[in-house]
């Protein structure tokens, strides 16, 4: 079956019974790298934002064990030549590492053969004038690799495609209008010949999409919006399914008021996840613009929604809203890991959510069907669960505590966990199929919030509410690293750290899970206890995503540090006295004791 | 006796006399801090800029020797949160480091108890309107320790005394002024209750001078200038010494052409070496203004000279010009080592410098003889040696090659070596009492230079020639790393490197000896034969000074990363393609294959 015949099976509808076998087929082929297969055969290197298309964010590397972390050390490092947060994680291919700081987006090619000398460096040329339009600190997540090109999405929305082995330009497609508040924060994620890239600009009433581009020449494929019309959602009323049940028509337009959906946000500058199997893309929305919730009423779909998209057309097979009609600024966009996992003695494709409203949700990511809604922080209060009663109208929606609401407007609502930047944000969770763990970076944080007024203005702010965060009441550490049986929703251990963890985990074939902490440690903890087992304060704190590869039969784990992001804006942009300017600084601002801005590679290794 | 008595006794001729005893017994009292014997008594802590008086950074520690430095590894890391060049060395006084970065000049207290927490901050608010008047990066060469406190020398030449406990300003005192081009770039130097600091500008037309001010308050006690009237020079044209023979009346006055004088530079932007048996002070003064010699006539004394001056008067007891009417902007700032030497079989107290100008001197430290003066880079051309007959009307000035005087301005002088930024420029050399060598970082590089007429105006630039630096013909290394035998003018071995060491080297009881690349290399050699021992790759180019110091029993190496100075200025200021604007960055071009800028406190211990 050719593509062309595959999307006019979809389009007539006939997806269920072929699209399994036909997608799979399809993305063997192509003509283009096969990505999957090298991933797969290629244990020592990273390839991927996530290493594998599953997310797992684990690598079957051992020789860095539970028995001998203790003895790491750091083999070299690379200063990127730029301050405030770096976020994302190294790639590596072959003998090189590939990486990206945030604005400019400087790239580096590095030599793995020569301690990190500069094969080739990339100087996007950008127009400052996007810095202000960057909400939570000037970040990149980071590189995609495929068919011999570094895909890279820069602040000004460039998408840029460059010779893996030049660094030259092979071709750059402008994604979105800068000037309206779009930003590109987010890792390109590329497979079957494809480019896929999301947009920023919650704040800005930016209307979220995911596009996916031809890796060959940058030509757009589709696009899909997160709201509007079912011709721009991608979206059959018939065939697309919301737990269970198909989405009807209209099912953006009817949750919004009037043209509102227009500058709508639900942006999408978070994760990807992909099964090869199903042909599907998943991915998650954000909040809904503006923050202030009594100007938008209706559900905002699809806002705060997990969407499961073929690959090929766009089309969505079925989406989940977890927080309709959001009050709090829970964006949907948190990664999307894919494990195949036993629940109740039955094995369920899953697909496993953390998502920034404090509830983790495991779903069959073939179906949609929600298996798992559980709190991985105690201290959630704005919602009591999530209704699992599939026979109740309010199945799968949350059980609000109106304490909680923020509807009314010019009103400080108080004591909300968690705060705006949730129980947990964008830093990815891992999963470990030794210990069927998933080791999650979380935020332990409150909040109060106080809605105002605002009008929409292109490319002017657009939030409508302020805040202020802080510890729980009486608690001291502002997050946790933890560990989560997604099968039952249970926490099964749990690491205080003073303040959130906002750096992507990784677990390991040696039984150890690696992540880094706002202060600058890496640490690396015992994948079945979460003890301890290494620390090494990095120069800056560290929000970036740790990873590991083998080079000439050694294991090494790298992490980029620079302080920043969210949680590090305060220090990022010189806000550090309490609600200085910007509440949502808040109890963030004793970071200013630990560490200064940064920006550096550190690569660990055990000794000679 | 009393220091008024002293004084007194100075000013009226019977220094020689009585100047040796009073004044050792004066560094020993006072009420002070008692430097001088904690320094000795503590050999783990490095208090003062080169850890001793005598300048010889060399550490009595011998924990990590030649046996096993091949193991180090690093221990912990900080980000001072400044890109652009880090000179310098941080100090360790007890538990705590200090460091300091390039402008704004921000000091950090670390806890050494405690991975480097910070426990104070201290953020100078200076004009940036500074930064367009340093000439060379915005570069800061550390800090400075006495009586509790830390004395900073800022950019906008504010001198400052920190509690160093708190960080809180003790006092602060204006030395010169910025809008004239006067900078603060060199730490401190403190004893005997005096805070002692020069200042930058010799391409402003600055003229030099240095100053002792009170510890305590910061009342300036004595300001010595490099050019004008004896008065303004502190120096006693009967008691004064040039090689054995009084200075005369006007010594300075009658090598300038009227008033050139007032903007003829010789600034004291060095470090400094001093004797407590001789209360003498050791510097040198920088080149004359303009860098046309055709515009300024004559010796231009006293700039390029060597100052030993009495530390509580300020008045001079010798000097030495060492390269009369400059024409290639050989500097004479570089540091001063105090060595107890044996040179034909006599002990002498020398004096060993390493001059811009390529020559390296060893003279009597008490006297001002010159007992050895030789090339230290083989490819010095634009003299042939040094007079070295006492009964010549020549003896001291060196044998100049007519064919390298750049003196016809309009004309591009070319294949002068060394280059403008010398044989060697800041980067301080070290010198081990054991192998009785000194350590020298050097550079090995050339020059063409075209000198052109330039009017004066304050606070504007006052260079007057353009030129353009590279390596020497048919060779391919910019620097080497050398051992000296100071009392016969040899080099013992020679470890090239691709670009200049512009690191400063420290030797250590171990039998090893440490220095910087400017790709960013700590390295370690055998202090006998140059073998290396140990490298790693630091987050960015060194051109900071290494430190050791020993902390709850274990001995660490510290190093602040960061390319920068003038060698580095093209990556500062990112002018990274050949004479891409400042011609002075020739060869170092080729650095943005290998370094970004940073800004980062690597510190290296043995493992557990």
């Amino acid at each position: 079956m050719n593509k062309n015949r595959l999307r006019a099976c979809l389009m007539a509808g006939v997806f269920l019974s072929f699209g399994l076998i036909a997608s799979a087929a399809n993305a063997q082929s192509g003509g283009h790298d096969n990505l999957l297969t090298a991933i797969q055969q290629k244990a020592g290197e990273w390839m991927s934002p996530a290493r594998t298309y599953d997310a797992q964010r684990f690598s079957p590397l051992d020789q860095i064990n539970a028995g001998n972390v203790g003895k790491l050390q750091v083999a070299w490092t690379f200063s990127t030549g730029i301050l405030r947060g770096h976020e994302g994680a190294p790639l590596v291919i072959g003998d090189v590492m590939y990486i990206v700081g945030p604005f400019p987006n400087t790239v580096y090619a590095l030599d793995l053969n020569n301690d990190g000398k500069i094969l080739w460096k990339y100087e996007p040329n950008q127009d400052p004038n996007v810095i202000p339009v960057m909400c939570c600190d000037t970040v990149n997540r980071g590189l995609a690799y495929g068919d011999g090109k570094i895909l890279l999405h820069q602040a000004d929305t460039t998408l840029v495609a460059l010779d893996a082995k030049t660094g030259k330009v092979s071709w750059s497609v402008k994604t979105d209008d800068p000037s309206k508040g779009a930003t590109g924060t987010d890792a390109p994620f590329v497979f079957g010949g494809k480019v896929f890239v999301g947009v920023s600009g919650g704040e800005f009433g930016v209307r979220g999409w995911v596009s996916a581009y031809a890796l060959a020449d940058g030509k757009q494929i589709w696009r899909a919006y997160s709201e509007g019309p079912d011709s721009d959602l991608l979206v059959d009323p018939a065939k697309t399914t919301v737990l269970g049940k198909p989405v009807g028509p209209d099912s953006s337009l009817k949750t919004w008021q009037g043209d509102q959906w227009k500058i709508g946000g639900g942006d999408t500058w978070g994760w990807y996840g992909y099964d090869p199997k199903l042909n599907l893309l998943y991915y998650g929305s954000g909040n809904p613009s503006t923050w202030n919730p009594s100007q938008r009423p209706g559900d905002n779909k699809w806002s705060m929604t997990i969407f499961a998209r073929d690959a090929d057309t766009g089309m969505a097979k079925w989406v989940y809203q977890m927080t309709p009609h959001d009050e709090w600024d829970y964006d949907g966009v948190n990664e999307m890991i894919l494990a195949d996992l036993d629940i109740a003695g039955k094995a369920v494709p899953a697909l496993v959510h953390f998502d920034r409203n404090g509830f983790g949700y495991t779903l069959n990511r073939e179906t949609g069907e929600l298996l798992v809604a559980a709190k991985f922080d105690p201290v959630v209060n704005w919602a009591s669960g999530i209704n699992m009663d599939k026979a109740s109208p309010n199945y799968g929606r949350p059980i609000l505590d109106k304490k909680y609401s923020t509807e009314e407007q010019d009103v400080n609502h108080t004591g909300i966990c968690p705060a705006a930047l949730g129980s947990k944000d964008e830093q990815p969770a891992a999963y470990s199929p030794d210990t069927k763990l998933f080791y999650v970076p979380t935020n332990h944080v409150c909040m109060d919030y106080e809605p105002f007024r605002v009008s929409y203005t292109a490319g002017q702010p657009y939030v409508g509410s302020t805040l202020s965060m802080y510890p729980p009441p009486g608690q001291s550490n502002m997050g946790n690293f933890i560990a989560w049986d997604a099968t039952t929703g249970k926490i099964v251990w749990s690491d205080p750290e003073q303040f959130s963890v906002w750096s992507g985990a990784l677990a390991t074939k040696g039984g150890v899970v690696f992540y880094g902490t706002l202060e600058g440690y890496l640490k690396a903890v015992d994948a079945k206890t979460g003890k301890e087992l290494y620390k090494f304060k990095t120069p800056s704190g560290i929000i970036g995503n740790v990873m590991t590869y083998e080079h000439a039969g050694k294991q090494y784990v790298a992490v980029l540090s620079g302080v920043g992001g969210w949680a590090g804006i305060g220090l990022a942009a010189g806000l550090t006295k309490p609600n200085d300017g910007l509440g949502a600084v808040g109890g963030y601002a004793a970071l200013t004791s630990y560490t200064a801005l940064g920006g550096s590679l550190t690569v660990f290794a055990l000794p000679q």
